[in-house]
C-alpha cells in the first residue's frame, strides 16, 4: 500500500508569525491540490528556525501559538503536521517542549514533543526546551500508519566520537549504545513510515552525510522516511531544504532542490497492509528527484542564498562593496550581483596613495562584466587631514620614544587608509540606503589580517566561512558558468595585497595561503592543540615556529571577531555562536 | 565538634593552567598555614570560569588534568577540594563532567561531579557537560564529614518561574516539586558541613539573593554551608568573590570582601558528633565578617574591577577615552582612573564644529580633576575632507531624489563626525599602544542612539549594561566619596547631547529618561511584549504609540549591539551572551 506524502520546503521568515501562518495554510492547500494525504513542515514551523531569546518571551510564544490554531482551524480532513514552541506549564527558566501538532477538521488533534535536544555547535535547544518522552502519538493517514518525529529523533545508536568531530556537527546522541530513539519505538509500535521535521543548516558535504544517516535507518527500521527541512538564510545561519524521501530500502527516491522553495507530493509505498503495493514491498514514486548539487555550485549557491535573504528580510534593496581589485572583494562583488541583481549592486574603488594602477582599472572592469554602478572615491584627501591631525597629539604626553615607534607609526597609517574607507562606505550606506557587505574571508578573519572598523565594516560578512583558497576555486568556476567571465582573470591571478603600503604583499606578512589554509582548518575547524597543528604542518613542510606564530594570531583576533559582522555559516565550524571561544584567554 | 574550613576567593586567569595551579598551591599553603583542615576553591579551579569552547579543545582538558595533578601532588595531609574539567570517556559532542577533585597526600582521592548544570541566561554548561548521579563522596575531616556540591546542587526544590524571572537567572531546578538535591541526599547519608564550589557572576543584589537561598538551606537542611566563589573580571562577567559561610541555623557568620581576593579560614561548628561545642549546637567562629556593600558601591566597584581585569589581563597598562564633557564619558574616565590610576587614563577631546564650548571645558575640567593626560584634537580638517570625497559620489547613478534627501544627508553628517572620533582613537590606539574604552550607556545602546564604528569604536564598552539615570547616580556616589568633586558638576547637569548638529539635545529624538529607562527595562530584562510594556509605560503617563516606537528601536538596533565591544553585565539581563536576539526578526 502507499500513501501521498507533501513535503513543504518554506523560506519561513523567523518570528513572523501571521506570515509563516499564511505560507503554511498556501502551501497545504496546493499539496492537498496535488493529491497529499498528509502534508508535513520543517521544524518550528510558525516561528522559523532558530528563534533564538524570541523563545524567552512569552508573548512570542502565545503568539506561536494562536499561529498554529489558524492553521490548525484551516485544516481539513487531510492531516498537516506543523512544528511550534509549546509551553511546557513548568516553572523556571525553562519552559517550552519542540513540538509538532497534528492537526486535521479543523483542531490540533494531537502533539509530538521533540526527545532529544542538540545543544552543541550552533545549537541551543536546552536553553529553551526541555525533552519530551512520549513516542507517540502515532498519526493514522487511510490505514497507513505514521510516526512523527523531529530531527534527531530520528537517528539511532551514537556515533563515534571522531565520526561526530569529523562531520563537525551532525547530531548524534550522547551515551550509552542501544538505540533507545523514539524512531525505533515507533516503528515497534506499528509505524509503516516515519516522517521527521528539521531545521538543519547547510555546510559543506552536509546533504550527503543527511541521507547516508537517513539511509542506514530506514533500511535497518525497514520503513520509508521523509525528510522535510526549511530554505534560506538566517542571519549566521543558511538552510539549503534538500528534503528527500528514502523507501524502506533505504534509497532516497525523492530529493526537492537545494536553496529553493518547494512544495511537492511523494507517494511512498509502505511496508505490510496491501500485499499489491505497485513496486514490491516498499517503494515510492515521486516526479521531483533533484540531483544533489556539484560541491562549489553548493556553496555558491549558499552565499548567494544568505546575502539575498540577509539583505531583504532586513527591509534592504542594495547593497555596497569596496572593490580593491583583489579576488575576495570581487568574489562578493559577483555574489552580490547573482543575489540581487546588478542593478542593486553599488561597487565603490576607494584607491589610496599607495594602490597599483592595476588595483583600479580590475575594479573598473568587474564592475563592467557584473553589469553593477561604479563610481571612485580616492582617500587621499581624507588621508592627508587625518595624518595632519594625528601629529599634534602624538607629540604628547603619550609619546613613544622605543624602537617599537616606527612600526607602530607604519600600522597606524594602513589601519587609517582602511578605517577611511569604512568611514567612505558607511556615509553612502547612511545617504542612500544601501546595506554594505564586507568581504573579508575566512583565512584572513583568522589569522586576523583586517582592520577593524575598516575592511571589516559592513552589515554582512559574505564569506567570512570561505577559505583563501576556496575563494580562488569559487571565482574560477562561477567563470565557466556560461555567461561570460564574471572575475577578470587578472583579479584572480595577482598575488594577494592590502596595498595598505608601497609593494605590500600578503606573503610578507603571513604564510602562502597553500599552507596557512590547512593550518587554519585544522586549528578552528579541527580544535587541534598548536602540538597537534604542528603536525599538520610538518605535512605540508613547515616549521613549528611558524604554528605557533599562526595559532597565536587566531587567539588574539578573537577580539576582532567579536566586532565583525555576521556572515554564513558553509564549514563544519564558522566563527560566531559555532565558536564561543573567551576574549581574554591565557591558554596557549 | 567543629571544623576549621579555609576558602579560597581567588582572581584566576581563564586558560591559564599552569598559573592558576600556582596561584592555587599558594592559596593552599597560606590557608593550611593559617590552621585550615580543608581548603575549598571555586567551579573549575584550575581553568577559571567559565572556559567555553576552550573545553571543546582536547588538548585543554589534558592540560587542566595535568594542572589538576600538579596541585594534588602538592597537597598533604589537609584536603583540597579544587574544580577542575573532567572527561567522562564520552562519544558524542559532549564528553566532560564539570568536577571537583578531593585531593590529599599528593593524589586525587576522589571526584564529586556536579549534578544540575544551567543552561540559560549568561550559561551554557549543557553545551560542555553531562550530568553526575552520585552524590558522594563524602569527606572525612578529622571526624566530620563533609558534603561537597557544585553551584545549583546546593539549591533546593525549584522556586516558582515568577521568583526565577524576577532575579533574573538565579539558578533554578526544572520540573518536579521533590527536593532531590545533592545536598538533601548528602545531609541524610551523614554530612554535617556542605561545602559549595561556585562561578557566580555578579549582577546587582545578587549577594542578598544568594545568601537568602544559602541561609533557606542551611536553616532546611540544619548543617551549616561553605559557599566559594571566584572574584575578578572575564570578557562580559565580573564575578564578585563574596564567599560566605552560614552556620547550621542560617545566619551568615563569615562573609570575605566583594571583588578582592582573600583567603580566610573560618572555624565552624557543626552539629552532632562532640556535645561539648563552644557555640551550642552550630555556630562559626571567623574573623571575617565584611558587611555588604551599599548598592552603588557595589555596582562601582563591579565596574573598576571589570575594566581593570579586561585591560590588564589582554596585556595592556593604559587606556583611551573620548571626552565630550557629557556625563556617559566623565564616568567611563572616572571608572577607568579608579582601576588603572590616573597615569594609565589618556582623555581625548575631539570636538566638531557644533561643539559647545561648555563641552570642552567641562572635559578639560574632568581631566584636571581626575589627574588624566588630556589632549585635543578637533575633527573639523577630516569632516570637511569627507564631506567633500562625498559630494562627487553622492552624484552619481544612485542619488536619491526623494523627500528623504535632507534626513539622510543629516544622518550621514552626524555620523560622520562621530565615525572620525573612532577613527581618531584607534589611531592612538594603534600608535601608542592604548586600549579604547567606549562610553555608550545601557540606554542608548538599547535603543541604537548611537554610530556604528563612531562612538561604538573601542574594546571594552564599560559601561554598557548600565541605565542612564544610573550613570547619575553613580556620579553623584563617586562625588560623595571624600576624595573631591571627580565628576565636575556641570557634566551631570547639562542636558544630554550628541552635538552632531546645532542646539541638538537627546529629548529631541527620545523620551526623557525617566520614561525611557523603565521602558527599556520592561522590554529587555523583563521581556515584555509591547503590549505588556504599554501597561508600564501608562503607569509613567507616556502613550502606547510611544512604546511602539521604542520596543521597535530596541529590535532594529541588534545589528549595532552585536558588533560592540563587550562591556561587563552589571544587570538581571545585559547584552551579550544573556540576550541571544536574532538580527533577521520580523516579530513585532
Amino acid at each position: 500500500m502507499s500513501v501521498r506524502v507533501g513535503l513543504a520546503q518554506l523560506n519561513l521568515r523567523l518570528g513572523d508569525l501571521d506570515g509563516n501562518a499564511e505560507m503554511v495554510v498556501a502551501a497545504y492547500d496546493s499539496a492537498v491540490a496535488d493529491g497529499a494525504q498528509v502534508v508535513v513542515f520543517s521544524e518550528l514551523t510558525v516561528t522559523g528556525y532558530p528563534p533564538e531569546d524570541l523563545l524567552l518571551k512569552p508573548a512570542f510564544v502565545e503568539g506561536a501559538a494562536a499561529a498554529l490554531e489558524r492553521i490548525a482551524s484551516h485544516a481539513g480532513e487531510v492531516p498537516a503536521v506543523v512544528g511550534f514552541p509549546e509551553d511546557a506549564g513548568l516553572d523556571g527558566p525553562i519552559r517550552l517542549w519542540n513540538s509538532a501538532a497534528l492537526c486535521w477538521d479543523g483542531a490540533v488533534r494531537g502533539v509530538y514533543r521533540k526527545h532529544l535536544l542538540p545543544n552543541y555547535a550552533v545549537f541551543d535547544e536546552q536553553r529553551y526546551f526541555v525533552p519530551g518522552s512520549d513516542v507517540g502519538p502515532l498519526l493514522s493517514v487511510d490505514g497507513v500508519t505514521v510516526g512523527v518525529s523531529i530531527c534527531e529523533d530520528l537517528w539511532g545508536p551514537p556515533r563515534t566520537a571522531d565520526a561526530a568531530a569529523e562531520d563537525g556537527g551532525l547530531p548524534s546522541i550522547v551515551g550509552g549504545e542501544a538505540d533507545t530513539s523514539p524512531a525505533l519505538a515507533q516503528v515497534a509500535m506499528g509505524a509503516q513510515l516515519l516522517v521527521n521535521l528539521n531545521g538543519s543548516p547547510y555546510r559543506r558535504g552536509k546533504q550527503a552525510d543527511r541521507e547516508a544517516v537517513a539511509r542506514t535507518r530506514a533500511a535497518a527500521l525497514g520503513v520509508p522516511a521523509v525528510y522535510v527541512n526549511q530554505v534560506g538564510g538566517q542571519d549566521e545561519l543558511v538552510f539549503d531544504g534538500s528534503s528527500f524521501v528514502t523507501d524502506a530500502g533505504g534509497d532516497v527516491v525523492c530529493r526537492l532542490p537545494a536553496f529553493r522553495e518547494q512544495v511537492a507530493v511523494c507517494e511512498i509505498t509502505v511496508p505490510g497492509g496491501d500485499v499489491a503495493a505497485p513496486e514490491g514491498a516498499a517503494g515510492a514514486a515521486c516526479s521531483v528527484l533533484v540531483p544533489m548539487l556539484d560541491p562549489l555550485d553548493e556553496v555558491w549557491q549558499a552565499l548567494v542564498v544568505a546575502t539575498r535573504d540577509y539583505v531583504r528580510k532586513n527591509g534592504f534593496a542594495d547593497v555596497a562593496v569596496g572593490l580593491s581589485g583583489g579576488v575576495d572583494s570581487s568574489a562578493v562583488a559577483a555574489i552580490a550581483a547573482d543575489a540581487l541583481g546588478p542593478d542593486h549592486v553599488h561597487g565603490v574603488s576607494m584607491p589610496s596613495r599607495y594602490s597599483s594602477e592595476g588595483s583600479r582599472t580590475d575594479a573598473a572592469q568587474l564592475a563592467a562584466n557584473l553589469g553593477i554602478d561604479f563610481r571612485t572615491v580616492p582617500v587621499e584627501p581624507a588621508h592627508a587631514a587625518l595624518a595632519g591631525m594625528l601629529d599634534a597629539p602624538a607629540g604628547g604626553s603619550g609619546s613613544p620614544t622605543d624602537p617599537a615607534d616606527s612600526a607602530a607609526a607604519d600600522l597606524t597609517d594602513q589601519n587609517l587608509q582602511s578605517r577611511i574607507r569604512g568611514v567612505l562606505l558607511m556615509a553612502l550606506s547612511n545617504r542612500f540606503g544601501w546595506l554594505v557587505l564586507t568581504t573579508g574571508n575566512k583565512t584572513e578573519t583568522s589569522v586576523g589580517y583586517t582592520t577593524l572598523y575598516g575592511d571589516t565594516a559592513g552589515a554582512y560578512a559574505v564569506i567570512r566561512d570561505v577559505p583563501k583558497l576556496l575563494v580562488y576555486e569559487l571565482c574560477r568556476w562561477r567563470n565557466r558558468q556560461g555567461d561570460g567571465e564574471r572575475i577578470p582573470q587578472e583579479c584572480i591571478d595577482k598575488p594577494p595585497s592590502a596595498e595598505l603600503r608601497p609593494d605590500q604583499r600578503d606573503d610578507q606578512s603571513l604564510p602562502p595561503y597553500e599552507l596557512l589554509d590547512p593550518l587554519v582548518e585544522a586549528y578552528v575547524e579541527g580544535d587541534l592543540s598548536a602540538a597537534e597543528v604542528v603536525e599538520v604542518a610538518r605535512r605540508h613542510g613547515a616549521d613549528p615556529e611558524l604554528v605557533h606564530r599562526v595559532t597565536r594570531l587566531v587567539d588574539i583576533a578573537e577580539y576582532k571577531r567579536r566586532q565583525s559582522p555576521p556572515g554564513p555559516r558553509i564549514t563544519a565550524k564558522s566563527f560566531g555562536k559555532d565558536r564561543r571561544m573567551p576574549i581574554t584567554n591565557f591558554f596557549r
